[in-house]
């Protein structure tokens, strides 16, 4: 809790006064402070009362009213008070009484804070555990910014309630900083992109968290496929493909089941009493395969690798875009080694993944070492020996490289401790994309084997990873990343070729099919709009390369090179420029 | 029913008589002719009896008496007997009287055919609608083939029965050819190619008829999955990926749910109420796409591609390897087009066809045109003038190919006929490999519109097709047409380099990075077994190219070429070899 915390804490009791103070009907349920600045639920459709509507029309009145309350420097005070105090200071709030109640279960005080002078007619009291600022003068600059629906605990079952967002800072400035940000994660919005330039959908007859890909967008999807499959190649993978579903028994070998399954598509069942999931990880589907064979020491490591599409039932509310999916396809891999080779394996996954977020001019991210919680042992499987050799194993490996890395406790898988990459997006987002583990549980449980040079029958160490995530999440992450702007390779259509009339459509045609030939993606646009409709379309939809083709191009045999963002590259024989393409294309070029 | 089901069927008798005199307490349940022989269901353990076990090692005394009743040239004679009779003659044998009772309420008559004198104390009596031939003698040939269970009925929930397989001929040429067939279709058996080769695995722990493919089995269906994109892509499509499951709605919505339910996986519900359905077919999906955006005539046709994932919850008894599965992979697209654009679109698919089965030397298939039954019209959905009119551009387009049809009734799609591709394997087994539809119906079902030229909203035809069918079925059937032993550009592993000892092994080395450089699939196998040995081995694994390389070549930079199937082509430079396999692999030569 630091202070940047207290003092948007204390801007949101401030924003409780005056949304109390113009609608007086309404229960005030809960509020904090946020990373990003702090929001307010509030039941405007109490019992008994007339319900009332809050919108982003009212916010002007709203803010109006927290301005006066700010210039009279209100003093902010903490009060510790007895049980029956509170239940009468909050008499007829059922979400303010369910809160005592919770907190009186626990043993612990109970806290109010006052803005202005205690049981003063105008003063606001909250039951809050703080810290705040001392006065409502020191928020010095605030912006209400939207307004949503929330349920009451976040559970759907609960009332659905009016939620005020808002953010407060130190100074004018850093607000102001705060919201260009804010309009540049909403310009770079991978959901609005992804309408904009028809990449994806979400069908509501499908289902939420669903992803449909459209043309468009996996032109994108099978190109990183692609490449991961070719680098992954040379890296020493073998790819495989398994079902979607699977009979239950393969997760309670896993252990996955029962404890797993509130994150998992309720079972099919079938008539003979099988019940059949959408699998939610490929591993065990995985671990299949390995047994398929007897293996020997010579077969290791055996690195088997699949963009597996998998299911996991998230809750409706955590859905978000691309970024929170209940559908997803997972660069995915499980590597089988002997616990000689496990380091090593370990720091070439590691490197693997430098090596594609190079390529795409990913510099900012770091390590989280997940550490289980060595106060809630019920949670893992697993002997205390078991966890801190995959530990000792991977600390060596993350020694060998060079990223930064933190550690949390108790965010460990039940089988073993875990290393996620972190990565920051350009819009101070952070994005856990690929998690990775030395696992030293599932190959005992799956009863894995292979023989071993002294002849003798051994546990296979496997390793755990997914550099690229799943496509819809880093396509999410690239789309906000590029702004949509996508590197040449990676653009559904590379080149349009823009004819300024009629006369040059020949021309034009012959340059379109040129291109085309090496593999270009290039699109004529030769349709009746005007010349600057043409361009302005073909910047909306960030196309890298337009050509434009008038008289002189085609007398001299040239095209006219236009960049994305109004740059001009001049007058370019066709060679040329196919040259300069095809290269960008070939060597995953940033620029243009 | 011709001459050689009737010397079946009384082949089957003569079987029924040797089975019934061998083991007296068995029941005798049913028994036909088929395409291939003929086959037999008793029950070994009726109620009351002591159990007894019939076993292909009761073969050759059951062909003994069989040969002595045969040899004895017993009369088969029919017979019209009453219901009483009838009763009477099949006291004791459930079975026989549920056949009586069921043909009584039919109001057929009951026929009986007796084996030798009619009541004679050696003579055999069945319930038996016939034909058979006039004597035991005209049975020339015959073999009896294995033993298997088989349900009563088919149906899981009744006894299980003991089936014996057996067939018969008019010559004992016949019957030769029939056993070599036979034998050929065993030693192609993709089941058994797909175990040695470590091409597929199906997994008790994850289910019967749900596919996981092993690295090598995943190297083709890549290969093809390539091919088929890299070939649609230049005629015109675009792909899609859309996810494996979707609310019921949008079954409802095509009219699939209720019918085609029993097809289905059951639903997963959730605790909101929602079901949600593993999807069985792409269609619907595909339309969401569609329907994604305002669609105008220039937009059309539109191609959309996908290898879709489905699955369909075949019965286990049909489930049979690759070809029957629970869970594909299906060549699938739709082509949304004006009804003025429906012929061409569909000339354009057949022509797609042939040229997909000309590069995999497939020349031998049909066309089946199925159109509905017209006296069973509640099976089927909309209107006459419908169903005449797919009909009709359907047979206008297949006027512009080359390729044989028949027709069949009942079989249409439940919205409109349909035109199968049958491949007739090389052993004599034909294949429904892809479903083509020129569809009217479900356009208009999900509500699809572009807007025309003449500004008026319109509804689009939808051409179904599906060329390589799935990759199951369709690398089963290429399993068994080159029985394991695929063209270069197919195979798994393409060449093997063998050096003849240690001291090659350093040249070995260099000549397989060589190879492996030009993107050809390449294992050096320097083990210590002996060269026979390896050459085994490869050819086992019908490897194309085996490099040999001892000191000699090694002194010459040359490697000695050995073609699978013990060929020879000689000593060889490794860059003449590198353009040969190069040029057979990117022109996907059928010869090596």
């Amino acid at each position: 809790m630091n202070s940047l915390h207290a003092l948007r804490h204390s801007a949101e009791h401030v924003m409780h006064q005056a949304v109390k103070e113009l609608f007086p009907a309404i229960q005030l349920a809960m509020g904090p402070a946020t990373d990003d600045g702090f929001y307010n639920d509030f039941d405007s459709s109490p019992q008994g009362v007339e319900p009332v509507e809050v919108t982003e029309k009212d916010f002007p009145r709203l803010e109006k009213r927290m301005r006066e309350l700010i210039n009279l420097n209100l003093p902010i005070t903490r009060h510790e008070i007895s049980e029956s105090e509170a239940k009468k200071l909050f008499k007829g709030n059922p979400y303010k009484l369910e809160w005592v109640s919770d907190i009186v279960k626990k043993g612990e005080p109970i806290t109010v804070y006052w803005t202005g002078e205690p049981g003063a007619r105008n003063a606001m009291v909250d039951l809050c555990r703080g810290p705040h600022v001392a006065s409502t003068g020191e928020i010095k600059a605030f912006k209400l910014l939207s307004v949503a629906g929330a349920y009451w605990h976040g559970d759907e079952k609960n009332k659905m309630l009016t939620r005020i967002y808002g953010t407060a800072f130190p100074s004018k400035k850093e607000l102001e900083d705060f919201l260009q940000r804010r309009e540049e994660a909403k310009r770079r919005d991978h959901r609005k992109l992804g309408q904009e330039l028809e990449l994806f959908l979400i069908s509501d007859a499908v289902g939420p968290g669903l992803i449909l890909w459209q043309p468009k967008g996996n032109i994108i999807k099978e190109l990183i496929e692609d490449w991961a499959k070719a680098t992954e190649k040379a890296w020493g993978y073998q790819r495989v493909t398994t079902p979607s579903i699977t009979k239950a028994g393969l997760y309670y070998t896993s252990g996955h089941l029962p404890y797993y399954q509130k994150d998992m598509y309720p079972p099919m069942k079938l008539d003979d009493g099988a019940e059949y999931f959408l699998k939610p990880m490929n591993c065990p589907h995985h671990h299949q395969l390995y047994a398929a064979r007897p293996r020997s020491y010579r077969d290791l490591p055996l690195r088997l690798a699949e963009y597996g599409t998998c299911y996991r039932y998230e809750s409706s509310g955590e859905l978000f875009g691309l970024m929170r999916v209940r559908g997803f396809a997972q660069n995915d891999s499980h590597i089988y080694c002997r616990e000689d080779q496990a380091v090593q394996e370990f720091v070439s996954v590691m490197k693997l993944h430098e090596y594609y977020y190079q390529v795409l001019g990913i510099k900012d991210y770091h390590l989280e070492l997940a550490l289980r919680d060595p106060k809630d042992t019920h949670k893992y499987s697993g002997d205390d020996a078991m966890w801190e050799k995959a530990e000792s194993l991977m600390r060596q490996a993350v020694e060998q490289v060079d990223i930064p890395m933190v550690e949390t406790r108790g965010n460990a898988a039940f089988y073993g401790p875990k290393i996620d990459f972190i990565i920051h997006s350009s819009i101070g987002r952070e994005f856990a994309i690929s998690t990775n583990q030395i696992d030293l549980f599932m190959g005992d449980r799956f009863g894995l084997q292979y023989i071993d040079a002294d002849g003798k029958e051994k546990t296979p160490v496997i390793i755990h990873r997914a550099p690229l995530g799943s496509h819809e999440r880093f396509i999410g992450f690239l789309i906000e990343q590029f702004a949509g702007a996508f590197p040449l390779w990676l653009s559904p259509v590379q080149i349009a070729v823009l004819p300024v009339g009629e006369s040059q459509v020949v021309y034009a045609k012959l340059v379109t099919e040129k291109l085309a030939d090496k593999g270009l993606r290039v699109e004529l646009w030769d349709q009746a709009e005007s010349l600057p409709k043409r361009i302005r379309l073909a910047e909306k939809q960030k196309t890298p390369y337009m050509l434009i083709v008038g008289d002189k191009e085609v007398k001299a045999d040239t095209v006219s090179v236009r960049v994305r963002g109004n740059q001009d590259q001049g007058v370019k024989s066709v060679p040329d420029f196919i040259e300069q393409a095809v290269h960008l294309n070939h060597s995953k070029s940033l620029t243009l």
